[in-house]
């Protein structure tokens, strides 16, 4: 099951543990289950540049998109799983991007009352981010993510080979959670994003390779020590209150959105905690040399009533991530009055 | 919070415990939660029979009945909670039988990945049965709770004065989990049932309550020590496998559904272990003096494929609950082709 350059890391949790494949081929997951009890979840986007990687599996295609992450799609893949006659012996694995590992991992935590399942993570934000650490759901309407549960894969699978159809906005996008792991954990990543560009991520695997699985670790470290998101683990909620609240209805990229609700959480920061405008201004500088949006360009009202269904909110506060300096973060229960008067401020 | 007659028991699970008040009434909710922060689920039938109950309570009403035990009942719940602004301070409480529980405790489980709820049973079936064991979810098509979670309400409140308008189909329907009781576990209980009658347990809330209570620990206790169901657990399951298969196809209820699967099981039983004729009978004519169906007579080839689709099955073979004796149950896994010949020509 080794080859050359692959790197196994096991994370362990309360009820299971996860076996992370570095840098392998997707051809391995033949050595690491039973084809004829396993059924791939992927999206039509990388089944159609893909289709030869998924000769001699059984296949569920799912829509891409964000705009599909939703109760619908998790139906589908039901129906589709009834249909391939789907046991608890079965075993799902979701190969895409965040959408697709969202949804088969809730799929299959529901279906039977919860399969064994696996993501082969293709885009760089799936990489780094969405499929790791077991949060799995749905977007309800404007809401992202307000409907899922709480349950880990039993191993993910890199293939860097993906990164090689992936667009040029999905690198851009993925660099997001990189750069919200640099700001929250990692001073000396920040510095090295800041030295390089994503040219020089781009146009090696060695160095994408590096990148991805030191934030990897950066993410399971967190969430290992905060299973269930008591403490430590909400950091990396950074950029994503006001982030989720703008991505749906502004329809932008989730890199995006988070980009934004960054730099609005520095300034709140700014406002509470006390982190200098220059720091604001070097975060705002990185995300912008990695092409992503720095400009506060939205509907005040409307994002604020979405606000108010965060799952961060407690009664009448919210409990709101900001930086302390660049490298750490802390959360502040933020009175929503306060928070209100702060945000109308934002420009 | 103590009434004169309340009982209160504590049974532990892996990641919480529940608390079961027997014997006390409604009222008592007020003492136990915080009015604000909670809402209430429960049908329009009990709600229209108990609607003062409801007042100055949020409450959710969902249509009754089996045939809306699905996902767009939990769909339009979750819709109701956003409406609420329910967060993740909020309680939620099923006040109903067991298409109210399930539904409540599925979408209380994923809604925000999980808020705290507890449980109110109003029927027979619920309170010795549904509402215990952590088992939540919905029906898919004729697929009985094929989509769920395992998660634990905080509580379960017994107030019996619901059961004076429990319709007396639903006191039948609920006595069948009672006798499945009694014959995997609890041989004198089996013997108390003879002796007595529905008459004799519906004529007193004493007698009822009694029974309950007793029932409510037979299953606690199996439940508490096979948490996942990997071994006694599945003894519940008794009657439930060919049970479950003409359920949502014959449009029967529960309680009548696993009847004639329990003496669909006890003639697997005589076929494959040894159990006797003699009891077989038994176990009939006590269906039949609790005025359950015994009779098997039901779509052979649609509730066989409707079978190859429980959540027993294993690959080619079928986890099966067999009786050795009155009070005592085993599994033994039957292939496929065996199961069918004697499916065949049972009668």
């Amino acid at each position: 099951m080794k080859n050359k350059e692959m790197v196994e890391k096991e994370y362990r949790f309360s009820d299971r543990s996860v076996s992370v494949y570095f840098d392998t081929s997707f051809g391995m997951l033949q050595d690491m289950v039973d084809k004829e009890n396993t059924i791939l979840i992927t999206d039509e986007n990388i089944f159609a540049k893909q289709t030869e990687k998924f000769s001699g599996w059984r296949t569920i295609v799912i829509q891409a998109g964000e705009q599909y992450k939703n109760q619908q799609a998790v139906d589908e893949v039901i129906e589709q799983l009834i249909e391939f006659n789907a046991d608890r012996q079965t075993i799902i694995i979701g190969v895409g991007g965040g959408v697709v590992t969202d949804i088969t991992g809730y799929a299959a935590s529901v279906y039977m009352r919860g399969l064994k399942f696996g993501f082969v993570p293709t885009s760089i934000l799936a990489m780094v981010d969405a499929s790791i650490g077991g949060k799995n759901g749905v977007d309800v309407g404007v809401y992202k993510n307000l409907v899922g549960v709480i349950n880990h894969p039993q191993f993910l699978l890199y293939d860097y080979s993906f990164l090689e159809t992936l667009p040029e906005k999905e690198w851009i996008n993925g660099f997001a959670e990189i750069i919200k792991h640099a700001c929250i954990k990692d001073e000396p990543m920040f510095q090295l994003l800041q030295e390089k560009s994503l040219d020089y991520f781009h146009s090696s695997r060695e160095n994408i390779g590096k990148l991805i699985q030191q934030n990897v670790e950066i993410k399971y470290n967190v969430v290992v020590n905060d299973e269930y998101e008591t403490g430590e683990r909400k950091l990396l909620n950074f950029g994503h209150t006001i982030g989720h609240a703008i991505e749906n209805t502004a329809k932008l990229p989730h890199g995006s959105a988070i980009s934004i609700g960054m730099i609005a959480a520095c300034i709140i920061s700014e406002k509470i905690n006390g982190f200098s405008k220059a720091h604001t201004e070097k975060v705002k500088q990185l995300l912008s040399e990695y092409h992503l949006p720095v400009a506060f360009n939205i509907d005040k009202e409307k994002t604020w009533n979405i606000l108010l269904h965060d799952k961060k909110k407690s009664g009448t506060d919210m409990n709101f991530v900001v930086l302390d300096d660049i490298g750490k973060a802390s959360i502040k229960k933020i009175p929503l009055p306060e928070l209100r008067q702060i945000f109308d401020a934002l420009k």
